[in-house]
C-alpha cells in the first residue's frame, strides 16, 4: 500500500501524522517541501494553501469532498470531523467549539460555541470583576453563588445540556476535549477524529 | 409621603426614575448636586460613588441589602432586580445577561452569560467567517446548516433551554430584553425591575 501522510495545517502549527503518530510542527519552521510520498491535507491558512498548490505530492482533502452534504461555509476541519463518524455527535474543541450530528451518514446540522479560552477573555472583557479563570472543578447541576461558579455555570451548563440533548453516542476531540469531556458521561475522547476523517475520505476514493 | 427619586449610574449614563418615568441622562451631562430631595442610588462607578458621598440627600442602597441572602461579589444591580421579585426566574440582558432565581423571597442561585453584543463580539475575534450578526428569526429548535444560524443557535439555544429549565415565571429586563424574550414563551418583560428592587428594599426600612 502506497504510504499516505496526512496534514492538518491551522494559523500557526501544522499537524503531521503518519503511522498513527501526530507530530506539531510550527508553521515557520515547516517545509512542505521536505516530505516525500504523498500528502493530503486540509488547511485553513490560505497563504500556505497556495504555496502547496505548486507541490505535486500535496493533495488539498477539499477536492474530495461531497458538498451536498455539508453547506459551504462550513469549516473544512468540522467536515472532517463529521467524515469520521457515520452515528452520533461530534464536539471539536478548540479555539471555537463546533457541535455536529450525524445520523446514519448523513449530516444533521449542528452549532458553533466559543472556545473555552474565547469565553473566558470576552467575560474579562466585560469587567474586571469578571476577569476569572473557570472553575472546572464546579458540579453543573447545583445553582452556582459565587462569581467563578457563575460564570464557569453560565457558560458550560447550557452547553453541556444542549450537547447531551442529541443523544449518543458523543465524540469529542480537539485542544480542549479532555476538560470538556470530564462534564460528559459515556463520551469518546478521540484526539485524530479529524485524520480517521480525512483517511476515510480518501480511502473512499478520489472524486477528481 | 416624602418624595424619593431612584437612579441607576452605570461607566456612561445613569437612569433617573420619578413618579414611574425613567430619564437617561449622560453621565458627562449628569449634575447631582442640582436633584432637590432624597435620591437612592445603585452604582458601579466607582468615582461618582465616592463624589456623592458628600452629598446628604444621596443613599447608597448597598447599606439596604441584607447580604446573608447573597454573596459578597455579587453585582449590586443584580441583587436589585432579585429584590423585585419573590417567585421566579429573573433574566437581566444588557452587557452581561445573568440569570437569578428566587423561590419564596430566598435566592437560590444563578448564572452569568455573556451578552448578545459581546457574544457576537467574541465570535467574530475567533474568525472572519464567524463576523456575522445573530439571526434572531432563527428557530431554535431546528439544527443549523448555515453559518449565521450555526452561531445564533450555538449560543441562544443553550442558553434559552437552561433559562427554561428553572421553571415559571420568568422576568426579562436590560437592553436586549425584548430580543431575548422573543424566544421565551410566557415570559414578563419589565425595563423597571430594577427601581422596583430599590423601591420594595426602601420600603422594607433602612438597616442603617
Amino acid at each position: 500500500m502506497k504510504k499516505i501522510i496526512l496534514c492538518d495545517i491551522g494559523n500557526t502549527t501544522a499537524d503531521i501524522y503518519e503511522n498513527g503518530v501526530c507530530q506539531k510542527m510550527i508553521l515557520s519552521e515547516f517545509k512542505p517541501e521536505l516530505l516525500a510520498g504523498d500528502v493530503w491535507y486540509v488547511s485553513v491558512n490560505h497563504a500556505l494553501s497556495e504555496r502547496l498548490q505548486s507541490l505535486p505530492n500535496w493533495h488539498n482533502i477539499v477536492t474530495l469532498i461531497d458538498w451536498d452534504k455539508y453547506y459551504l461555509t462550513m469549516g473544512i476541519d468540522r467536515i472532517m470531523v463529521c467524515e469520521a463518524i457515520d452515528d452520533g455527535v461530534i464536539v471539536d474543541a478548540g479555539s471555537a467549539i463546533t457541535v455536529d450530528v450525524m445520523r446514519d451518514g448523513v449530516y444533521q446540522g449542528g452549532f458553533i460555541s466559543l472556545g473555552l479560552r474565547a469565553a473566558q477573555e470576552a467575560y474579562a472583557r466585560l469587567s474586571p470583576a469578571l476577569a476569572l479563570s473557570f472553575n472546572f472543578e464546579v458540579d453543573l447541576t447545583i445553582m452556582a453563588k459565587n462569581t467563578p461558579d457563575a460564570i464557569t455555570v453560565g457558560f458550560l451548563a447550557p452547553l453541556i445540556q444542549s450537547i447531551k440533548s442529541y443523544g449518543n453516542p458523543i465524540y469529542v476531540t480537539g485542544g480542549d476535549a479532555h476538560l470538556l469531556s470530564s462534564f460528559l458521561e459515556e463520551v469518546i475522547v478521540d484526539e485524530t477524529l479529524i485524520f480517521k476523517g480525512m483517511k476515510k475520505l480518501i480511502d473512499k476514493g478520489s472524486k477528481c
